[in-house]
This record gives structure tokens, sequence and C-alpha cells, in this order.
């Protein structure tokens, strides 16, 4: 089984009071009791220490915190730039980005975005992201950006000298397997997913001009969801498993 | 824009009635009126006819069919040997599982499936397969089977010569892109994946002596959906768009 993690910010050795989230969550949802065993983690900071339940109640709850040490980071290297569609979608995809191991999602709005998400709703994202983050067992996330327009966020890549940057397309002649092939496994990769409807002629023309090939995921339309996770499934294949983990 | 699609069962050429949910789909969901386009397509026969709304009312609805025609078949070639989860998860597999073109779907049940789903769930789970058909432009439909314990799916396996056989394992030192990188794009595969918990030690034992080769999606812990989702793209990524697509 690997270990029960809870997310607490600020590790430092020694004893500490829990937020009352925290506290539910190991005595209500793992039901844990005095003396059991746990890991807290911030992965903002990218650290984790191991963790000692003192005792549980409603005037408060105490753990003892070992040394803190380093966390794992993830391997992935894949900064995803994710047009923004519609409803919830955006957080489907940064669970699976941050299970999967992507660096940084971008969130970026196109003329066929459905959803302009206001920035407020990056708070909401991150939650999202240290939640997968405690369940993958990956000890930081990913960044959360944007959102900001599709042609901004080309603009800031020039100058810049990531090596791989592919946008998805349907009509694409080239495999996304066979784009990223020649890459180191885990290494720096930008990849840019359309919004529902795709992106129009002159942002395509816009998206090639700052270095980006187009690549397939084969011959059927994917909802833009799907399509940025079993993109990231196809960069995420490239890595070997954790022979260590318990 | 792709045409609108409509499943319809038995094509024929010539004039006929038009179930209610698919009148109510093109007419209300799609607001087409009389004499506008579509396309109708039965994926379990993998036909499909161009077709035009006649007309639509509460007394019934017609539509014209010109002669149908072969329709695109998936060209994966995975099978996807999936064992239950919790919940409504196998829903949320065979959509993904149809969009990114399997061959088909076999539920599977081992000792820690949580759910042990009924033979009735079949059809629910064909009727996702087809709504998926239909979003993704795909022609036909993955078939699917199961649920059947994994010693008599590995059984039925016995025998037959499927050369490549995968199983992901979240501790597997390869890679799942250098596991299928030998065999052709398309080809047939089958790809097994473990329920919430994973396989115990006597399952894997006996996947392995299957003929399967372990392989892992890089370092993370992945929910059983997220993990055929993903690898279903790292397959699906081998393959080129469709350049000759709207």
């Amino acid at each position: 089984m690997s270990p029960i993690r809870v997310y607490l910010e600020g590790l430092r050795a020694g004893r500490r009071q829990l937020p009352t989230e925290a506290a539910h969550y190991l005595a209500r949802v793992q039901r844990l009791a005095a003396g059991d065993r746990f890991v807290a983690f911030d992965p903002e900071a990218v650290l984790e220490a191991d963790a000692t339940l003192l005792h549980v109640s409603r005037q408060g709850s105490e753990c003892e915190l070992a040394v803190p040490r380093a966390a794992r980071r993830a391997e992935l290297g894949v900064t995803l730039m994710q047009a923004a569609g519609k409803g919830d979608k955006l957080e489907e995809v940064v669970r699976a980005a941050t299970a999967l191991g992507a660096a940084e999602v971008r969130v970026v709005v196109s003329e066929r975005s459905v959803a302009r998400p206001g920035s407020e709703r990056g708070a909401r994202l991150r939650a999202v992201a240290v939640a997968a983050a405690r369940q993958s067992g990956r000890g930081d996330v990913p960044r959360i950006t944007g959102p900001l327009s599709l042609l901004d966020a080309l603009g800031e890549l020039s100058g810049l000298t990531q090596a791989l940057r592919i946008c998805l397309h349907p009509r694409a002649a080239l495999p996304l397997a066979d784009a990223i092939a020649g890459s180191a496994a885990g290494g720096e990769a930008l990849l840019l997913i359309g919004p529902e409807g795709g992106f129009s002629d002159a942002e395509l023309a816009s998206i090639e001009q700052s270095g980006f090939c187009l690549a397939a995921l084969g011959p059927l339309t994917l909802r833009t969801e799907l399509a940025a996770i079993a993109a990231l499934g196809a960069f995420a294949a490239r890595l070997p498993g954790a022979p260590d983990r318990l």
C-alpha cells in the first residue's frame, strides 16, 4: 500500500496543529487513530515529511513531523498549452496532466474558445492539481498559468529555445509518436491543444511560424480534453515505471 | 464542419420513418429543417448513407437515404482488456477507447475488482460506444465483450497468435512506448489494465505466463481509467491524421 498523503503548507520538523480539513481527511476519510503514520507533503515547496498523528478532537488536532526531505519531481518536461473549453473540462485536463507528470498547464484563449476563464479560476485549478498530486504520488505540482491569448502565448516563446514544439491537429500527416521520437524522453516540450472546433487558419499560420509542427493522434475526432490526455499519455509512455515504489 | 451524424439501424436506400430519438436529435438538438442534409450511420454494420430530412412532426418524421456505403473502420487494432472498476468508470473508458479507435473492449473481473458488472451492463456500454463513434467520426464501434474472469480471459488467449501482449504495471522498468515500438502501427495488440489496487502477485504470474510483458506509463500512480486512456493515446499517437477530413 502507498502511504497516506496529506497536504500541509510550510513543513518543519516538530509538533504542529493540523488544519481542520487535514484532520478530517486523516481521521474520518482514512480512519487513522492517534499514533498512526502518514506522509505530509507540500508540493509547491516540493517537500515531504514522515508524520505521526498525535491526537484528533474538535478542539484541535496535532501531529509530529520528522525532518522534511525533497520530494520526487515529475519528470515529463511537457508544458501543456491548452485552449480553454466549455464547462469544467479544464479541471479534467489539469487532474490528468498532474497525474501524468506535466511540468506546466498554460491556459490559452483562442478565437474559438467557448469559455474565457477569469484569472480567479487559477486557485481552483491549483487545488485540483494538489489533489491529483496527492493521489498520484507526485511530490510537486505543475505550474498553472494563464489565461492569456494565443498570440500573447506565442509571443512569449519568441527568443526561447525549447526545442520540441507540437500542436495537435486532426488532419496532420505526421503521427505524434514520430514527432516526439527524436527528442529525449522527459525532455522539455511544448504541446499545444486547440479548443472545440480547432484553431482558425490564421491562428494555425501563427502557430507554425512560432516553430510548432502539426501532429496527429490518429484519424478520429477527439474532444479537446481527450486529445490533451491521450497526447500526454504518448509522452508519459516514454518513461519507465518506479521499481522502488511500494 | 463535419457532417451531422445520426445512428440508424438497417440502412437501405429510399424513404423511411425516423425513430423519435433520431428525429428529436436532428430537429431539436441540431435544429435541422426539411431539406437539410445529414449522414445516417450504422456502426454495427459499418455502413453510412447520405440522408435528407423530409419532414418532422409529432405524427412522424421521415428522411430519404442514398445508397449506403462502407464506413471507415477504426485502425488501431488494440483490444483493451480492462479490469472492472468502481461506479461508472467503465463508461468513461469505453467512450475514450471508441474515440481513440480501439477494436474491442473486453471487461475482465480480477481479485481486486471493486465492481463486478452484470452482463446486462453490456447494452449500456454499447450505447456509450455508439454515441462516441458518432462524435468521433468513427464508422464502426468496438466490440464490447465480457465480463469474464481474468483467468478465463487469459485461457481464451492460449493457442492464439496475437503477437503483442502488454500489461500496464506501475513498477515496470520497460516504458510502454518501447514495448510497442517494434510492432506495426495499428497492428493487433492486447492491452491489459488492472483495477484500482492492481493485480495480485498470483495474477501477475499468470499474466506473464500468458505472454504479456509488463510496461509502464512513467513513475506516477494512475487511476485505472486514466491509465487505459493514456495508454491508448500512446497507441493512437502512432497513426497519422485524416488529411481528407472536412
